[in-house]
């Protein structure tokens, strides 16, 4: 009788991706209103639409939808075994794009086509580009986004395929943006009830908004987080390896900072309700547990969107921070990043624009 | 072009309130059994009708209704960052009505009326009275409650208005209650699915019970809990600030620590399955993570309700301790409390009658 | 006026249980979206038909069924405060089987026969045996299972009825599987989707799996999960007198750990969807917060259903330990365990058969 075959999946290492195939990941997820409550307990996140039925079809949506951010993460989840197990790195998003809102009972499943290889010069590594997609369960992507990643090889020797490194936009044109938002109603966009009353016209290039709060984040609440997402990575889980590894620690999922940031984000930015698309990010440093996370926003560019008069595009770069608050907005420095760092974002955001503005 | 207007909030501060203005508070908020059921495993509620939908609708509720005590928080979170951001001190609540019960979909909203307002002779605070009510998506009152908080200043020297102190009842009269409780089907309260066979008439005034069981708060569990009611004060987050603070540790919300008094006296107090109102309540200690908490109630008062002979009132006085078993029911030692208090809280849960009671 | 009657349950002694006695326990709960994305957040649990609507009915059930193990806590927890309050030890499970599907909406109430009583040699203590069953609203048994404790007396010196032991399977039957799984249209099983390639015919008898991962567990987890369980046992949540007893620190629900266990396990195993059948399992050393848990499994055994040809059980041996990896499978050393080993679980699981298998 031969060997059983091997049942434990340990990842795909460098050798192993084709340029051009195509990879199903399991597993499928229905998001109800338990991940909701828990998304929204886990990382702060208040924004109205997301938070209340009667906002949310007040608008024009057709019921409260489901937190970008919490759709991007659960695509993103599935994607890890398949894409990251083997990762050194996680090295970058782009052309991240929200194409339709997810409501409650929607079953979100991921397909990632590998787009670029490029093995690094020390022939360990080598940087594997995706293009991974969430779709709905009848089959419409509602996410669409490319990461790159560097990921081990198992075989130092094993030969690599031709460079080939895809051509990315440095950001999503207006164009592109509020696939996943419906005619919104500005009228009966009620600024008491969403937190603030300024619209898409109150905001202009080059202002920065510091969002004031901290919030200091627990290891239960990470990895309840990174569960809830059915994200595997073995770094966000396992103490016992992680403590002889190279941070002596659990490394907090950066997508749990992306989200704590974004719920931070509420004060000053309230109204800017939707993420539309994220052009990049950089996770700069590591965030552990224990640690104060802080944030703060520059306005980088307004947009209206081609066709719509009630909804315009504010590209926000936040940047956050552990245990510095962020008044004298931190940033890069020269070459590097202010020490305190732990993310730089550049997204784009909607916002509702004024109840009568003229239409363009 | 003018400096973009601030859109941070940073609270009112005492002299940004009027005596009569009113006050509406963002977020509105949906509840749904994801709600519930966090709100369950973080406090460990276990009250019948709001475990089981059969167990509610046996005895005469539509559905399961949401807990009184989420109900309470979602509102009172939502009253935090126009009322308390600044607030040096939580002083009290008078007069809290629980008027409709509140089920799955619904979604809550709250509004703040200035009910008083009187300058601190130091004038460096002030203290601020409000009538807040919580209301569900027709637009009816669900929860009425006073609270008053001593507010920072921005400016000792801004002139203060004349001092106006509303005058509150010491306790809810037993004719106002029960608005939230439909007509009870009292010969189907089972007894042994509720926990207990203790119906109204077992319990009379003067009655000590011991809850006896402890419990031990993580920093995980209360910010979670916390955030779910979408209550941002910062105390409760933010270990860099807070560490340099009185303390030198986070603040567990005073409202958590009413919500595991009552989850621990369902051991002995089973049946008292609704909280009707809130007559009064003080945080005596602070609460912080790693502290057990205890409890013990007192029955202080029992009231049949005008007209109705299912459900009868139990004015209950529930005292919390930290780290101290309450089988001596510690409570006030002369002018201050036994310093392992945290909690003294008086309010009126209903319970039902006997099957076979005669109707009063 | 005589004394109240005593309000606070203090949980039975051996000298309380009467053979053939049945016990009705509080509280009935209905399971909800709410329970279904915190079990998974909390335990990693991802089998695809729990954890997708669209995966679930394309194989055959009606809706995403509500994965067994969360069924399994919620009655066990009922039966905690009648039958095991005062227990020194949780001996063992036997002939435990899934009966019914549970899905979202579903109320469990739950009841126990006493089946066996045995008084100790030092008289101090006793060994409980009960029948407890779980029931959904309609009255319908979906889980039965024998476990026995050991219970303290309240008085040594009380008479002790006559021993009485009951005859258990060592393990439940083939014959005895699939009540709780529906027909399943193997054909329509996507591996991609569900995380594996492989069906009940790719495992035979003696093939061992490391599922590699490992987990961290934290205070604020276990307890969280736990009070979701409604299970009140002290040992879990007081610090205060848990510092002081014989561990030093609060002792994570055994349940909790098979939890764990059966997340880890979808490594290997992510097409065994259902749990049917529990033959025994033993809680070998504690588990507490800090700890990181590994899991391995064996099978022990394969088996066709009866009458059925769409899927097929595996009998499985499930070994955890904490802060140790498993690739060498460590397991019983002569009399003893391996000193890391904290569970031994032997279980039935469902796997389904290859699409195009011929029917037996």
């Amino acid at each position: 009788m031969p060997a059983p075959p091997a049942k434990t999946a340990s990842g795909r290492f460098f050798e192993d991706f084709r340029l051009g195939e195509t990879i199903r990941h399991p597993t499928p997820r229905t998001l109800n209103s338990g991940d909701a409550s828990l998304y929204s307990a886990l990382t702060g996140a208040r924004f109205a639409p997301q938070s209340a039925e009667t906002f949310a079809r007040a608008i024009g949506y057709p019921a409260s939808p489901i937190d970008d951010l919490l759709v991007f993460h659960v695509v993103f989840g599935k994607t890890v075994a398949d894409i990251s197990l083997n990762a050194v790195a996680n090295l970058g998003y782009a052309d991240c794009r929200f194409l339709r809102p997810v409501y409650h009972g929607d079953t979100l499943s991921a397909v990632s086509q590998v787009i670029g290889l490029k093995e690094n010069s020390n022939r360990q590594t080598g940087v594997v580009y995706v293009r991974s997609r969430g779709m709905n369960q009848r089959g419409e992507t509602v996410l669409d986004y490319v990461r790159w990643v560097m990921v081990r090889k198992r075989d130092a020797d094993a030969p690599a395929p031709a460079a080939a490194v895809p051509t990315l936009p440095e950001a999503v044109g207006a164009a592109d943006l509020g696939q996943a938002c419906p005619p919104i109603d500005r009228a009966a966009f009620d600024g008491e009830l969403s937190g603030s009353p300024h619209r898409f016209e109150d905001f202009s290039a080059g202002e920065r908004i510091d969002h004031v709060d901290g919030v200091t984040v627990e290891e239960a609440e990470h990895q309840t987080a990174t569960r809830l997402y059915q994200n595997t990575a073995k770094v966000h889980f396992n103490q016992f390896s992680e403590g002889e590894g190279r941070f002596g620690r659990r490394l907090i999922y950066g997508g749990h900072v992306i989200s704590l940031a974004r719920a931070l984000s509420f004060n000053g930015l309230a109204n800017a309700f939707h993420i539309a698309a994220i052009n990049g990010g950089r996770h700069v440093a590591p965030l552990f547990a224990g640690d104060t996370v802080f944030a703060w926003s520059e306005v980088l560019e307004t947009a209206a969107l081609p066709g719509r008069d009630d909804v315009g595009g504010l590209r926000l770069r936040t940047v956050a921070t552990k245990n510095r608050p962020c008044p004298d907005f931190p940033r890069r420095e020269g070459e590097g990043y202010e020490p305190h760092v732990v993310l730089d974002l550049d997204y784009w955001a909607l916002a509702p624009r004024r109840p009568h503005a003229p239409a363009r």
